[in-house]
């Protein structure tokens, strides 16, 4: 089996890393200047065991790999960039390998399935950072972080079987399941509260925000059907995933890191957007979820950074 | 009521030409070389009543626009641009204003929602043609086509009245009504034969190919459990669309104009691709529109034109 990792970004590295230090076979797929770090001197893991160098191949673009029978897919891009990543990996030669979706929200693994026929939905938590090209942190010990997986729409197989064994090597905890989309539901309940701690400074009682967000977003869920698994109360999560004393402030949630990256996009619209979707197409209200969309879109055009608004204007922007 | 009509092509052609006729007022979005042709002499629209030159605003971006209240927007785009077209429109400013979908696919309507609240589904027969920058035709009489249009997820409101109003008067014949994604699917049934007919010569049988592409894909939406109205044996498009005859060869289905103008892009995985991805959300098999969307991604990758197999090598093909 070789592992490729398209997008080596916090996730994306954290993983390619572990596995790489591992001693299973990887094969990156990052942008500039990530690419040129891991080129140059291969990417270090900061973590509770320390600071290591993981050394791995790593290519700009789909279409320098040749394409393997035993090679599986990670796609750890931002949903924005998954249709492209898609085409990109098809036009490439990848026909019929597992795919594996590690993305927030619940909406590559539909997309995968009209190109490939064998998709997988992963759930993540694991509090990676990257911030500096060429350099991951961890922040919880004594594992890397926990994920579930299983085949989409459901099911499981013997691909499921073989990554997860991987990465259990890898210091990543993985437990394989039927409904893997449930989880996935359940993690973007808990992304809904990934705009207020972009948008408010570093540190700032998230709370008061989050709270009506994610009531309004499990509302929606339950208006449409949808059966979700809570995360919010995984008590693996206090065995496994303790948070390290890493000696430096955490770099923030996947959307604080887009914009102090200056990417120039956010997953807002694949996140508290989904909410806002699904409840138009269930005929119910989203009010809270619509203007925290429509707050990320006003921050990216207007060129903002992460922690510019003070809790009185978030406030005022939520509640009116 | 100002109608703006993202994507001058063959069917945003025929609308915005048809449409400005009648005295609406129009603003269309289009790309160069229609752009320039339609800045520098308007856009001439053939059909049964002669050559008549339509003049209307147009623009490359919808940054250049200031969108009011009274607009209603029709996105003609294919549907592998409408993720961009949706993003575009709302930086803009675009916010609660209808937006009509008159796209091949079935998929439009669901990314739309994500970014608006007020999404129309448009069942589009038209045998318009694009292919000459400036100019586009109409094969039918007396009317242009036939429209059914109503809110997505269902349902119908005064935006449907209004644009069903403007669109008749046109010489467009429109009907509303509820359900109006049955008569998309049972449009994008017809469309499983888009790709064959791109990829024979013009003038050769299909029917031994759309046949069983068609009936897979019936087979298809009857798992996934999805209404769709048959298109096929609708019996006021004897009536109402008349075969023209305009002297000239057809210039064939949308598939087959993206690839004579060598648009490097076709919509066949949100035609038969749509049949592929229902298949394995649901468990089924659907081995010829797979084959059907291989062999089109096999033609754009190798840069073929239009008509470049014969029915021997597309029978090998399909059928093995």
């Amino acid at each position: 089996m070789r592992v490729i990792v398209h997008g080596v970004g916090a996730i994306g590295g954290v993983v390619a890393a572990a596995l790489a230090l591992s001693g299973q076979e990887v094969l990156g797929i990052a942008r500039d200047p990530m690419l040129q770090a891991i080129t140059a001197g291969g990417l270090t893991l900061d973590s509770a065991r320390g600071r290591e160098r993981a050394r791995f191949a790593c290519v700009a673009h789909p279409r320098e790999i040749t394409f393997r029978p035993d090679d599986v897919v990670l796609l750890c891009v931002k949903t924005q960039h998954t249709e492209a990543a898609l085409a990109d990996l098809r036009a490439a030669g990848m026909t019929d390998q597992p795919l594996f979706c590690l993305q927030n929200g619940v909406a590559n693994e539909d997309m995968a399935l009209r190109y490939f026929p064998n998709v997988h939905a992963v759930t993540v938590m694991m509090p990676a950072g990257y911030a500096t090209p060429g350099e991951v942190t961890i922040g919880c010990e004594p594992r890397f972080g926990i994920f579930e997986m299983g085949r989409y729409p459901f099911g499981r197989d013997e691909a499921d079987e073989a990554l997860s064994e991987a990465l259990n090597a890898a210091n990543i905890a993985c437990f394989v399941r039927d409904d893997a989309m449930a989880p996935k539901w359940g993690k973007l309940i808990l992304n809904l509260g990934n705009i207020t701690g972009a948008l408010l400074p570093a540190g700032a009682d998230c709370a008061p925000f989050d709270g009506p967000l994610r009531e309004e977003g499990k509302a929606v869920l339950e208006a449409a059907g949808i059966d979700w698994a809570d995360l919010g109360t995984d008590p693996r999560r206090e065995v496994l995933m303790r948070t390290r004393d890493s000696g430096e402030g955490r770099v923030g949630n996947s959307t604080t890191q887009s914009l102090a990256r200056g990417t120039g996009s956010v997953e807002t619209d694949w996140l508290n957007g989904e909410i806002v979707r699904l409840a138009r197409l269930h005929g119910v209200d989203a009010p809270l979820n619509a203007r925290a969309q429509a707050l990320s879109l006003r921050l990216m055009s207007e060129g903002g950074e992460a922690g510019s608004l003070s809790d009185k204007e978030l406030e005022t922007a939520l509640f009116g």
